[in-house]
């Protein structure tokens, strides 16, 4: 299964961003169908044909939910063992609400690390997408800027994302898998939403706390990878592109960069808490952009 | 007033994003406030670094809400006069809707078009911003691709934003448009929120006829500053950054770009309605990604 890809790209409108040139509207687009079955055109008078990019070898890019250059190389040297002690009273709640999280997710999965690593990035992906929104819409409402916050948690919420796409290429969910995501997704979302609203704070010390149980579900998972418990098969080639890993990577390159990366949220969502507790706006502080 | 501005950069953590380079770790951040006035320091164990970024000409970049590879210039070229004529029953409702908000808003704002762009863009900035929101959700959700539209919606969120942000450096809101302003988010967020949840369909010819009304509203701005009922004032910093405009360009010009703009939405709704309209799914279809 290979979601997300399409084998005919339809030619690109030349110098769409460039002023002065006349745009060549497309009449019709034609699109091939995400597994190249069903290759039905989409006629439309709007049509709007996607760029064509290619990758530096001149090779076409195949993906259309990322670009080059959002693609990055993991900063592995970032320290793993980073931890937020609580002293706080939010802090404590924080963090025993993380805690009491694991408990029943470490019964349900036992070790199956591949399953596990896929089924918690559906809920990784909710926070940031759920903070940049109420940021964007703060923004909107105050006439203000944001500096640069919007930004770094959607940026957060779709390199969690990206952990989903990767994870799903080499474990499969089932029905019952399924419908417990789309049960958690209603319940977390809303629960993070009036988190946020209420206590920004509370909510970005959360995901900290919830980051660096993820650093140590990843750690564990490298463990049964290197013990041979889980097969360490090759990565999926979404992964190659997107972390930029050479040719022969294995999951255990994966879980290695997808580790840093939450080691990387850790690092903000403890931040930005900070400022929080500071007394500050995030606003005011710059936040970090392409941290991963 | 210049808001997100700020007056030092922290140093930036060489090479974060390289492998195998050591990170120094910044024990703490020290960053301006958002006027230049509070010089308090965030202190934390956590501090983030934001990047340090230049400018072509070597000077410093002082944007923190968009970086450089954000911006671009505008296809003036484009077809203004672009026209989904309404057929079914669902266009003819998205249709006579925008046409019914029109009156009110004509009469609230007469001929004041600087006001009524930076009111406007508060609301313009939420369809994106909550199509982008439930499509990565679904993507979640369904474990698949999205084609690029999660990043293609949230991309048009942010430039409805960038709209804001440049026209409130010309007019400022009193104290009852703001008011207004959150009335109004509280009251479209969540009236879209569940017409997106429904019918993607009529959510997305909904704003394309939204952004038909905006260009048209801008032709009657570029009327008012030709005839001298508005000031032609020299266009914000902002602007000649985000929509690389040459020094000397005015309000005039940033209308025009803006005005573009809108017919881009305007295409990439239409667009994302017909997809819709034939029976398929956005994430079938490759996005328009920056496509301005
Ligand atoms: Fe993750
Ligand atoms: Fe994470
Ligand atoms: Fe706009
Ligand atoms: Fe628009």
């Amino acid at each position: 299964r290979v979601p997300g890809l399409w084998t005919r790209v339809v030619p690109a409108r030349a110098g769409s961003t460039v002023p002065g040139v006349v745009g060549e509207e497309a009449e019709v687009t034609v699109s091939a169908g995400s597994n190249g079955k069903d290759e039905k055109a989409v006629a439309s008078y709007w049509g709007v044909p996607p760029e064509k990019i290619t990758k530096d070898d001149g090779t076409e890019w195949k993906w259309h939910c990322f670009r080059p250059w959002e693609t990055y190389r993991a900063d592995l040297s970032i320290d793993l063992e980073k931890h937020h002690a609580p002293t706080t009273f939010l802090d404590k709640v924080a963090f025993w609400t993380v805690k009491a999280m694991r408990l029943p997710t470490d019964i349900f999965f036992q070790r199956r690390y591949g399953c596990r690593a896929m089924m918690l990035e559906t809920v990784a992906a909710v926070p940031g997408m759920v903070g940049g929104m109420l940021l964007h819409c703060k923004s909107l409402r105050r006439f203000e800027q944001s500096g640069g916050w919007i930004k770094a948690l959607l940026e957060e919420a779709e390199n969690e994302r990206m952990h989903l796409m990767t994870f799903m290429e080499v474990a499969q969910p089932k029905w019952y898998e399924r419908a417990l995501v789309i049960t958690v997704q209603g319940v977390f979302f809303n629960a993070y939403f009036l988190m946020y609203l209420i206590s920004p704070k509370l909510a970005h010390r959360v995901v900290g706390y919830l980051e660096e149980e993820a650093i140590h579900s990843y750690t564990e998972f490298l463990k049964e990878l290197d013990n041979g418990n889980i097969k360490n098969v090759p990565a999926p080639a979404i992964a190659l592109d997107y972390w930029r890993l050479p040719k022969g990577s294995t999951l255990r390159d994966v879980v290695m960069v997808v580790r840093a990366d939450e080691a990387h949220h850790r690092d903000v969502n403890h931040f930005a808490s900070d400022i929080h507790y500071q007394g500050r706006e995030l606003r005011e502080t710059p936040a970090p952009l392409d941290y991963h």
